[in-house]
C-alpha cells in the first residue's frame, strides 16, 4: 500500500462531502515577527498591541491574510495538489480576529462539481472554513479550482454550480466585537486620510516596490504549510519556481500601506484573480482603486471596498486590454472589504 | 594575549576531560515559527499545542531535531573548529521534550582517543549532553571528529576506541512521560498509516523535493548558533558555501512526512553519515526504510526504526554501490528511532 | 489630494519641531529569534533568560542593536525619505532595555538645520527618542542627513548647527538597573577575557566572515519597518540593492563576539560612519580597537569604548588612507561603549 498522499482526483469529490485537513496550526509570536521580515507591513493595529487595545481588541492580532494563509495552507493536499488551475475567490469573510496562542485547522464542503467538456478535468468549488481551538470559526471563503480525473472513463456527476455572491453585502460583514475607531490614533498609524477622505473611483498609486528573492517566497509558503511542488522545487520545474498567489497578495497589500495605512483590517473577500505567474526576480508593486464605502454599526468604523492589484512592470491603473483580457504586467486583481477610521 | 578563539587541537583533549560549552540559549516560539518557515515540517505534534496536549504533552516542543541542533552547535567552536571531517553519531537519546521557554546549555566529555597513522591528526570521541534549566539531560548523543595536531611532534596519547551500539535496543527509548496515543486523530495528523501499516524493509520515497537556497541555509545554521566558517564565507570557500549537515537532516526528516507523517517523535539517533557534501542548488529528495519495529510502555506508542536517505538526484532506493561506496547522489544517510500510534 | 507619503524635504523642517513617527511596534520572542537567524549573535545576556537573570536583569533584553533599528526605521519615513545622504550619529544611550512584550515608538526633534551652500540641499539634526509603553525612554540618539529642498527659492532658514559630544563621558552612560556582573560566568559566557585584560590602544582580528545575500539584508530591514526603496526595489536601483547601513552593524557587532564575547551590553553610540556601500556578494568581516576604558558604579561591570569596523576585504587594522579618506574596503566606523565584567 503506497504511503504518500496522491491528492484527490476530480472524480474523488462529490457534493455535500465534507473534507477535515490536516494540520492544525497553533500561532504565535514567531509567525508575526516573521510576517514583518517577509512582508513590508505597517499596519499599526497588527504591529503594536497597544495600538490594537486602543482600538478595543485584547491585542494584535495574526494578520488577517497570515491567518488566511494558515487556513488556505491546509486546504492544499487535499483540494489543489492534483490542480491545473486556481480558477477563483468568493464569499470570503473575517469572522473572528486571530490571537498568538491560537490553533487552527481547517474544513472543506464541496458545494459544486462540473466536469469539463474535455472530459479530462472538472471545476471543484468548496467552501473552507478555519477554525480555532475554541471550535469558532475564524474565516471562511469559497475556491474553486481545476482538477484533473483518475480516470478519463469514469462518469460525470451531475453538474452543479453554487450560486455565490459576486460582492458582498456590508450587511454581510462580521466586525470585530468591541473595534472602537473613536479615539483612533491617526499620528501613529502614519496617515491622516480618513474613510470620508477616499471617494468612490479614486486610484491610489502605492509606489514602492519589492524585488522577489526565492529565498524569501519560499520561507513564506512553508510558513503557511502549503506544500505544492511547484513552489519548491527547480526539477519539477527548471524555467523557475512558480511564487506561491498568496505571497504576491500579502506583498501588495503591505505595500498599499502607502496611501491606505488607515484601512486596517480585511473583512470581506469579494474575489480575486492571479492573472499572470509570479517568479523571482520581479519586482512587485501594487496600486489600489475605491470601489465601494459603507457604514458599519461599530463607533468610528467605516467599510472600504477595494481592488488591490499587483503588477510587474509597465504604469499603474492599467488592468486589462481592449479584448477584456488583463495585462500582461497584472499579477494579481484582488476585490476586498477593510475596515476605516470614520 | 590573542583574544579570539583558534579552537582546540588533538593534543588539547584527553579521556575524562569535560568540556562546558559556551552560550545557553532560551528557545521560544521564535525558533519554532523559524523551523515552520526554514523547512517544510508538519508533524501534528510540534505544529500544534492541542493536537500535543490531547497526546498527554503539556503543549507543543520544539522539534526535536531543532533541539538536537541547539545543543550540537554550542559543541562546534569547542570541538569541530579544527576538524577535518565529522565521522559520525551514535547512541543518541532524546531525554525530555524540549519546550519554548527552556534554556538550553551543552556539555561534552571526551570518551575516546585515536592518534592517526600519518601522526598529523587524530580522532576524538565526545558524549555531549543538552542540559536545560532545571539541570535535566534533555539529550545525549555520541560524536566523533578527525581533528587536526597543532604540533605533529606532540606525543600520541594512548588509544582508547570506546564501545558504542551500532544501534540502541528498544529498552535504551525514554519516552517522554505522559505520553499517549490512544486517542490519536488520524485525520489532523494528515495520514492514516498506523504502526502495524508499516512492514520492516518497506521503503517509502517521500516523492516532493526542496532546492535549496543560499539565504535559507545560512539562517538555520546561525539560528542553532552553528559558526563554523565554512557555512559563511564564499571568501573562504569560493567554491561554494558547504551547507551544515543538519540542515539537510531538518529538510530530509520534514520531506518525510509524505509517508510518515506519524512518525510524531524522533527518540533515538543510531548513527548517521553525511555522505555527500551538500551545496545551495542542489534539489533535496528523501526516502526511508523501515529497518526494525518495537512495542513500548506507553499507551498506543509503538517504536519504529528508520533508515532517512537524502539524496540530490537519481532515483530512490539506490544507497551504495558495488564497491560498497555510497552513491555520489546520496547526501545522508541517517538511522533513528520514532514513536508512532499503533 | 496625493494619499501616499511624499517625505519631508529640507524647508519642511524647523528648529525645534518634534515629529511623532508611525508606527508603534511590539516586540517579542519572534524579533529575537529572527535576529539570532540573520546575525550570527551570540553574546550570552541576549541568548539566554537565566544568564540575563544571573546578571541581575528580569531576563535576556531584546539586542540593544535590534532595539536601536526598531526605532531608527520609525523615523525613516519623516527624516530620510527625500536624503541624499546618512551623515553622522552622535549621543546615542540606550537608557532601559527592551524587553518581549514592550511596545516601542519614536519621537524626534529638530535641534539643527544648515542649508548648503548649494541652495538644493541641507543638513537637517534630529533628536530621536524610543519610548516603551510605559512612556520611559528606552534610548536616544542624534542623527543628521543631508536633505533635498523640495523648492530651490525657497528661503533658508537661520543655521543653528547643535554642539555635540565627539564622545560620550563615562559619566552619561545608564547602566542597566540592577546589572550585576560579580557572579559572571565566563565559560557560558565563551571568553575568559575581562575588563581587565584588555589595553587602550589593543587591536582584535575578529577573524569570521558572512558573504551576504539579498534575502537576508531585506528580512532584516524590513523587521524594523524601514521601508527606504534603495533596499528593495532593483528597478530602482538596478546596478544593485543598497544595503541597509544598520545590517552591517549588526553583522560586525555578532562577528565581533570572537574576541570581544564579554562585551555584553552597548550603552552609547558616540559616532559612526558608513564609509563605502555595502551590497549582496560582499564578505562583510569585522576588527575592533580598544579605545578607552572606564568603571562604573555598579557591581563588577566596567565599561569599554571600542571602535568597530565592518569590511569588504583587505586586511584588518587599515582604516583611512595617507589623504585621511576611509580605505575602499572599509564598510563601517562605529565607536560605541559596552559593558563587561571586571
Amino acid at each position: 500500500m503506497a504511503k504518500t498522499n496522491p491528492g484527490r482526483f476530480f472524480e474523488d469529490y462529490h457534493i455535500g462531502q465534507v473534507i477535515a485537513h490536516a494540520v492544525p496550526r497553533t500561532v504565535g509570536e514567531g509567525e508575526r515577527a516573521l510576517y514583518h521580515a517577509l512582508y513590508p507591513a505597517r499596519h499599526a493595529l497588527y504591529s503594536s498591541d497597544e495600538f490594537a487595545r486602543d482600538c478595543g481588541l485584547e491585542g494584535s492580532p495574526l494578520d488577517d491574510l497570515a491567518a488566511f494563509h494558515v487556513v488556505f495552507g491546509k486546504t492544499v493536499p487535499d483540494v489543489s495538489l492534483n490542480a491545473v488551475a486556481n480558477l477563483g475567490y468568493a464569499e470570503g469573510r473575517w469572522l473572528k480576529p486571530v490571537f498568538p496562542g491560537d490553533t487552527l485547522r481547517s474544513l472543506s464542503e464541496v458545494i459544486g462539481l462540473k466536469q469539463n467538456s474535455n472530459g479530462k478535468t472538472g471545476v471543484v468549488w468548496v467552501r473552507t472554513r478555519g477554525i480555532n481551538q475554541m471550535g469558532e470559526t475564524v474565516m471562511d471563503y469559497v475556491r474553486w479550482v481545476m482538477v484533473r480525473k483518475r480516470d478519463i472513463d469514469a462518469p460525470a456527476p451531475e453538474t452543479v454550480v453554487p450560486e455565490l455572491k459576486k460582492v458582498l453585502a456590508p450587511s454581510d460583514l462580521v466586525i470585530p466585537e468591541g473595534l472602537d475607531f473613536s479615539n483612533y490614533d491617526f499620528t501613529l498609524a502614519g496617515e491622516p486620510h480618513r474613510w470620508g477622505d477616499y471617494e468612490v473611483g479614486e486610484t491610489i498609486d502605492h509606489v514602492d516596490g519589492v524585488t522577489v528573492e526565492e529565498a524569501e517566497h519560499m520561507m513564506a509558503t512553508r510558513l503557511w504549510q502549503n506544500t505544492a511542488k511547484v513552489h519548491f522545487d527547480l526539477t519539477f520545474r527548471p524555467e523557475g519556481r512558480l511564487i506561491y498567489g498568496g505571497h504576491v497578495i500579502s506583498m501588495a497589500r503591505a505595500l498599499s500601506f502607502n496611501g491606505l495605512a488607515n484601512a486596517q483590517m480585511i473583512v470581506g473577500l469579494n474575489g480575486g484573480a492571479h492573472a499572470n505567474p509570479c517568479f523571482s526576480g520581479l519586482t512587485i508593486k501594487a496600486w489600489s482603486e475605491v470601489l465601494d464605502k459603507a457604514e458599519t454599526s461599530a463607533p468610528g468604523v467605516g467599510a472600504i471596498r477595494l481592488r488591490l492589484v499587483a503588477t510587474k512592470g509597465g504604469e499603474p491603473f492599467q488592468l486589462r486590454g481592449e479584448d477584456g483580457k488583463y495585462n500582461k504586467d497584472v499579477l494579481l486583481d484582488l476585490d476586498y472589504w477593510a475596515l476605516m477610521p470614520m
